[in-house]
This record gives C-alpha cells, structure tokens and sequence, in this order.
C-alpha cells in the first residue's frame, strides 16, 4: 500500500494526493514550513493524516531549534505550532496533535533541547504508528455493525489516503472485506476536488473491493432505488453534542439517508472530538479557493468572472447519525449525554 | 442573446454548448442525420430545444426527399422519425415534436410531396416559435410565484439555452427579475456535464442576473443556512400523476427542500407531459457514458478501468413537488387528478 506519510532520515515525505491517481509522487519536507505548505495545498489531506504529518512537521521545527537555547527552542516551537495550525482551520485534528507536542517540551523542563528533539521525534512517530492502531480499533468496532451483505456509499476519502494507514470510514470497510462479508461500495466522486473519484477509487480498487464510481448528485437516486444499505463517513471535527463537521456533502447524504431509513454511520477517532465546542454551529468552516470550481485541471469551466460558493466542509446534525464510531466504542444516536460519558471512560481509561 | 438553434437557407446551425462558456460555435446540420448526431452528442441539449432541432430534422429529411415518390417520401419521413427518436430516450419532447411533424405530413394526403416540403418547414418554423410563446407564458404564471426578494436554487440549464428562447426555470427568473424582483440565483454546477457551471451561470450573466456557482453537494449546506428560498427546475419527461423526470440530482434537491420546508416548483410546457405513463417509474432513464465521469477536458481524474454508474436523469415524485408550471396553468401539489383536469382543459382549449 501507498503510505499518505513516509519519514526517510530527518526529512517527511508526503504523497502529493493532487495528482493520485495518475502519478505516485511525493514532497520533500525539510522544516515545519515545507509541512505548512503541504497541508494548505492540499497535498496531504485527512484530518488524521493531517494531524500526523503537522506532529512531524513539530519534529523537523524541533531539529532545526535543537542547538539553539531552551527559551528559543520553546519559542520557536510555539511558533512553528501556530503557523501549523493556520493552515486548515476546520480539522482539529491538527490542532490535537500539534498542542500535544508542544506539551510533551513543555512538561520535560529538565531536559536538554538536543534532547526534547529525540523526544519529539519520538513522540510524533507515537502519534502515527498509534493513529493506524486506533483505526484498526475503531474498524474493527465497525465492522460489527456491517451486514453480512451490504452496498455502502461514502463520500470524500476516509482511508488510508487520509490516516496514517488503514483509514477509517475506509478501514471499517476493510475489515469487513477481512471478515469476508459481501461488500460493494459506492465512491461519491467528492466535487470540487474529487477525493472520492481520484482517492477512494483507487484505495478500494488496490484492494479488489468493488467500488462503483459516482457524481455526488447520484446518491439520492440511488437510495430512492434501493441500492444502498448504509452510508459511512469521516469527519474532521465533532462537537461535544454529536454535530459533525465533515466534508461538503456529507449533510445532504445525512438528510437523505434519513430521508430513506438508511443507516448514517460517523467514523472518527477521538483525537476528532472537540468537547471544548458546544454543537457544530461553532465549528469554522473552511472557505477555499474559487478556482476549484471554476477551473478543472487548467481548462475553464465557468465564465470567467462567475461569482462562487466553496465552503469545504458542513455540519451534520447528530440527530441524523446513526452512530458515530471511535476506537473506544461505538456511541448510537450520539447525544450531548452520552457522549459524555465517551469522554469520562477515555479519561477513567475504560 | 446567443441561440441554441438558428436556421440559416437550408441548414440548421446548432449552438456547440459542449464548447460553452469559452467558445461560441455553431455546428452546421444539413440532414437529419447531422441533427440526430448533434441531438446524441449533446450538441444541442434541454427537453424542449432537442424537441425543436428535431423537427428541423424531419424538415431536413423533407427536403432531401421532395423529388420521390408520395410513398418513398412518408417512408423516409418515417425512417427519419425513428432516428431522431432513437437518439436520447428520457426527454419527451423530442417525441411529441418528431410525431407532430409526422402527422402534419400523413393528414395532409392530397398535396404534393414539394408542397409537404414546404408544409413540413412551416410547421417546424411553428414548433419554435410556439416554444418561444409557450415559455413566456409560463414564466408569467411562474413569476407569480416568486417573491419580491428571492434566493432562488436551480439546477442543470432549463433556459434559452435549453429552448429556442427565454427558457423555462430560468425563464421565470428573467420575468421575475423584468418585475423589478430583486432575484439572486444559485447554480449547481450539475455533475457530470456541468450544465449548471457552463451554461446557466454564464445565461444568467449575460442577463446581469447576480448568480453564484456552487457544487451540487452544496445545496443541503445552503438551505440548512436558511440561504434558499424556493427550488426551480425544469423537466424532461412528466408522468400522468406528477412524476418528473430530470437531470440526476433533482431528486435529492427535492427531498432537500421537503426537509428545509423551502418551495419546489418545476416548470415545463405541455409538451413534457407524457398521459400515456402511470408514473415515474415507467420514464426511462437514460445512462450515459463513464467517461463523463472518468475524464474531465481529456485529463484522466479516476483511476483506469474503475467501474461507474451515469443516470442522466432521475425522477422526483410528484409528493415532492410543490407546484408544476405550465403555460396553461399552475398545478399546486399535483396529483393524476389535478393534471387529468389540466389535460381535459388542454384539450377543450381552455
């Protein structure tokens, strides 16, 4: 398997997902600003992936500040830290893993900074091999909910594209396959920028799963039809009431799927959860470049000058989730309460 | 205004809207055939335009056939008609105008085959201009409709474009924005031919109506921001009890809109309805090729040999649908009844 994340030496590679699935191509990553870019451009994109490849970029800021005094080692992480987090505001993710490594130099006082750099090294490598851990935990939680037979619809890429490895809504799919269930999925190609057609295609396709390619617009159709048993998705923030922030799309899914009886099923792990934010509607949502909707690989496709709309992500209510699914259990129709109660078993360790 | 049909001598120059919005070029028909291919490759698209560029068709076929035989000619006319309506099977107009043209040669026994020549291109020159009529009309009655400040969503391209003139959904937006309404319109783009991002944002700027581009997996974000007033759309093909059939999406805009509470009109001249279908079910659907989903401006964005699935179009059940508007009348929450007593009014002409 492709990896979204590889580390040769001091330097990160990121898989350029911009040009998946036509060319396998990675970016060199020298220093945190390297790592900057390649969240905002797009070339890493996932809010797990994106977490991960942010602890890296802490590492290389790390290496660079290694010679240099514990006051300026600390300032200069901080720095790296808020020009890290400023790159995608809506995934938080990110900000989950850049704050615990700034914690990790913080609470190591004694230390040397030749020393927090070998303990930030470290713990980044702990947040991506745990990352693919946790899917694998959140999948296999998952996969219990997955009929013996099912045709499952999802939208953007939720994989391993999108994760340190194995994926999420992607990886609960995968073990399903494991466990030899008759799975068929329907891949929304994602509009503007096509993750479902360019990513999640190709994922499902290296494995043999069978994956069926659709426009966004299909889904209804779809369901109205009746081919479509369950709907699974990521997300890149949930709120401490059950709302998910997720990619553009994933609300009009929701409503249909409700529309239908068709269970909506929420994969996430709990680095996804934001318990400080009340319900969805305090989540920012990230508006991105016109030019994702008016050009298509360079060609033109709008009259130029048309005024657009591009928000990346929406909010799905948590009345419209069946279930949301983390790597310590799998919360039905997830309210403020029992959500909760998530949160007081992960700090009781239960 | 630029025309998607122009009859210049002999020929019949359709409007390429496959090289819309950056190029304005004109394909040069000079028999049926030339027209059916036009009709097939989207040359020429929207129910009522298609319907129209076919009847210059069978006046195309008319003229390559004056010099035979009465018997040769209807035969002709007759293998004519048949291709035509071979060409895309979904849009019901193209048959209502293909069979009109028929008749007009079977009922007129007596006359010379150069004299059904000339018979045939009147009654073609009349199904357009008729067109014309036809959608002022209803755009006056659906203007009604439409309130002194609107957001108005649309879908897919139900304007000039889409019909020898003024248009039909987008018809009723210019005759709004003629009573001085201040009308702003959102455009999906309209996955996979992008109609919407091609021809309907560039329609409504021609016309300085403000429009914004929005992928079509935006809509459910928008009305969840209370951002969409009312929905209009256009339609290929209506069943007796209310069932339309359009361009794939419009069922999931209008399980959208049922959910937001937000107003869903269609709007279609009568030439739409097809009597002869129970529902919607029996409205074949047509499916396109995959390419339209695998490549984009002959770049590659799905992964070689990736399985795809390409409705054109869908259909929306008439208890979705808050009003139908037609020229000869509005029909709020239509049923095979209230559209039994619009087709009995059709016929005794009131």
């Amino acid at each position: 398997m492709v990896k979204a994340i590889r580390i040769v030496g001091e330097k990160i590679l990121l898989l350029d997902q911009r040009l998946l699935p036509t060319q396998i191509q990675y970016v060199e990553c020298s220093n945190w600003h390297d790592v900057a870019q390649a969240i905002k451009k797009m070339v890493v994109r996932g809010a797990p992936a994106i977490g991960a490849a942010a602890a890296f970029g802490m590492a290389l800021a790390a290496t660079a500040l290694k010679k240099s005094t514990q006051k300026q080692f600390l300032a200069g992480l901080a720095e790296a830290a808020e020009g890290l987090k400023s790159t995608r505001p809506t995934a938080v993710n990110l900000m989950w893993a850049v704050e615990r490594m700034l914690n990790v130099a913080r609470t190591q006082q004694g230390k040397t900074t030749e020393e927090w750099e070998n303990i930030l090294w470290a713990e980044a490598e702990k947040i991506a091999s745990e990352d693919i851990a946790v899917n694998k935990k959140l999948s296999a939680l998952g996969a219990e909910l997955i009929p013996q037979q099912a045709r499952i619809l999802t939208h953007c890429n939720a994989g391993a594209l999108a994760t340190v490895g194995y994926g999420t809504a992607l990886g609960i799919i995968r073990r399903a396959v494991e466990q030899n269930k008759e799975i068929s999925v329907f891949a929304g190609e994602t509009r503007p920028y096509l993750q479902g057609a360019r990513l999640t295609t190709w994922e499902m396709m290296q494995d043999n799963i069978p994956v069926t390619l659709i426009a966004d617009n299909m889904a209804g159709f779809l369901m109205q039809q009746r081919q479509v048993d369950l709907v699974i998705v990521g997300a890149d923030r949930i709120a401490a009431n059950g709302d998910v922030a997720n990619k553009i799309g994933t609300y009009s899914l929701a409503v249909l799927a409700k529309a239908h009886q068709i269970p909506f099923y929420v994969a996430a792990p709990i680095s996804t959860f934001d318990f400080t934010l009340q319900d969805g509607g305090q989540i920012p949502i990230e508006e991105r470049d016109e030019a994702e909707l008016t050009h298509f690989a360079g060609t033109r496709i709008a009259p130029d000058g048309v005024c657009c709309y591009n928000p990346a992500f929406d909010i799905t209510p948590a009345a419209l989730i069946t279930a949301i699914i983390t790597e310590i259990g799998v919360v039905r129709q997830p309210t403020r309460e029992s959500l909760m109660h998530l949160q007081e078993g992960l700090q009781y360790g239960v």
